[in-house]
């Protein structure tokens, strides 16, 4: 039997928390034997949860953690204070030794915080960046960084480049994915300083299939495996992508529900155009690792329901039995030293 | 009789020059006779096109341009180079004072570079920004700077929160235009380097009418009149948000036509949801004034058609009208000095 997987799961953090984290998260371990969860915070609240299904006993246990870190905290302050909250307990078992991966739908910069400083990050790595897939029109493509580092420099983001290119082959399989730069042109010359200075690192970088800059059409028709960009323009190319499809798609629907004639047209298209939009639902994926860390941290949306979690949590298989870690230190010790 | 309004048009800019640039001037002119155009580029082809509609001899003029600047070309060697294309030439009225404004749906690098080299700052301004009007939830907002001016000083920003709101209150008629700060986060402390230096600067700029951060679901929604960022991030929204409609839109369509069922279905819905979704078209607002010249310069999409032109046109009367390069000069000059 291979080893299992053990996951501290932040069971306080999100706004569906602790029910839907609960509910995933069993549910990944009932379609998973290898899955051991911890869940983490107020243990009558997860108790109360928990009694809802049915499960395996030696694959579920609960840690009290009687702290809840909101939102809104100052993050490096709330880490720093929190010593009980479930979220530094959650990180705190990842850091030393007793888990493999952490789950949390709670505050992102409390993660990226907690992450860096807790679990720290593996030797050579600059700065971990946050790594969420992204679907689009012909599958789905790694953003990293997405928000973790903000004033990156041009070493950061070729650091990305490959713990990028490690990800997409190991837990996607593909082989030598095709890395592409984040600009607002497609052509070399195109771009702000950073970039410009990036370009020529990424196209002598041995390690790394670079193809070259992506808008962001090209971006997210998935013309590249792995996408790079400094935190700030990543984390707005993901946002305006989720509000854009949101208020489409909220158009669409009030739209259908109008008069009687579109509810009726409605009913003959709903399936079809439920599963066609189905592939960009974000959920499927399971929440954005922040890579380069001594240890599995997945931040998972604040409004994740039990889907989302469930999906991160098979995640943390994947990533375990592929030993992501060993080879993100192998690519950036090795390659860099 | 109010004055002319003079118009140069780049008839050889844009995938679909000249016919869809004739057209849509064309039609603009013959709505509002306060319109003049001077169609810049190849004689016998715009001579061609105007054939093929009626229009007051006395609005229109042909100025022969033998040269045409491709996509392609590198901005600045091409603008210093080509003295005989359509852009340089229809740009150089316009300095001149032979025309009020020009129109372009050819090489963006060549218009910004063009338009700052001939067309000239007015004096005090730092940089002129890109400034498109994005469709929104509820209305529409302007975008600045969306591309012109990369690696921006946060002095930079506070002068597009001016001419912005310039832009908002004349064109649009909204009074004292709400302006928001492109961001990564909604709280003050959130963002780059950049961001956290400009927020402080906006928060106490008496000219206008700050009201914090704005994430780009925010933006998107209308939550501000005039959405201030460096011309990287604002590309990149811009880019990300007429990306995914698209990618969108054309899913919805394909799962329209994919069974009988859905075809029948699409023909009830068809008609509202094209309404719907009119509003989120940019073609509406007619290209985007490149603010902070001695003239008014709008650069149209590559792809236009004779809508945006023809709306781009009608946009000029406005400018024209309202004063907005005096309006400009004033807010810059007197609140600067």
């Amino acid at each position: 039997m291979s080893e299992m997987v053990r996951i501290a799961l932040d069971a306080m953090g999100g706004d569906n928390a602790p029910g839907e984290i609960v509910k995933g998260a069993v549910q990944a371990a009932n379609e998973d034997g290898r899955i051991k969860l911890f869940f983490v915070g107020r243990q009558e609240a997860i108790a109360a949860e928990l009694e809802k299904y049915t499960y395996h006993p030696e694959q579920v246990e609960i840690v009290n953690a009687t702290e809840v870190i909101e939102t809104g905290e100052p993050p490096v302050m709330a880490i720093r204070k929190k010593k009980e909250s479930s979220m530094v307990k959650a990180l705190m078992m990842v850091k030393e030794g007793r888990c493999d991966a952490y789950v949390s739908a709670g505050s992102t910069g409390a993660t990226l915080v907690g992450g860096q400083i807790l679990v720290g990050r593996i030797k050579g790595v600059e700065r971990p960046p946050l790594a969420p897939m992204i679907p689009t029109a012909s599958g789905a493509s790694l953003l990293l960084d997405c928000g973790a580092n903000v004033d990156a420099k041009p070493s950061n983001l070729v650091q990305f480049a490959k713990m990028g290119s490690v990800y997409m082959k190991n837990v996607l399989g593909i082989d030598r994915p095709t890395v592409g730069l984040l600009n607002i042109g497609a052509e070399e010359e195109k771009g702000n300083a950073l970039v410009k200075e990036v370009f020529p690192l990424l196209e002598h970088c041995p390690d790394i299939n670079f193809i070259g800059n992506m808008e962001p059409k090209d971006a997210l028709s998935g013309k590249a495996d792995v996408i790079v960009s400094e935190a700030f323009a990543g984390n707005i190319l993901l946002k305006s992508y989720e509000a854009t499809a949101g208020i489409l798609l909220r158009e669409v629907k009030s739209c259908m529900k109008s008069t009687l004639k579109t509810k009726i047209g409605a009913l003959l298209i709903k399936k079809k155009l439920k599963d066609t939009l189905g592939k960009f639902d974000a959920s499927e994926y399971g929440g954005a690792p922040l890579l380069g860390l001594n240890g599995l941290v997945v931040k998972a949306h604040g409004s994740s329901k039990a889907k989302e979690i469930h999906n991160a949590c098979l995640q943390c298989v994947t990533f375990k039995e592929q030993r992501i870690c060993d080879q993100i230190k192998e690519i950036i010790r090795v390659k860099d030293e």
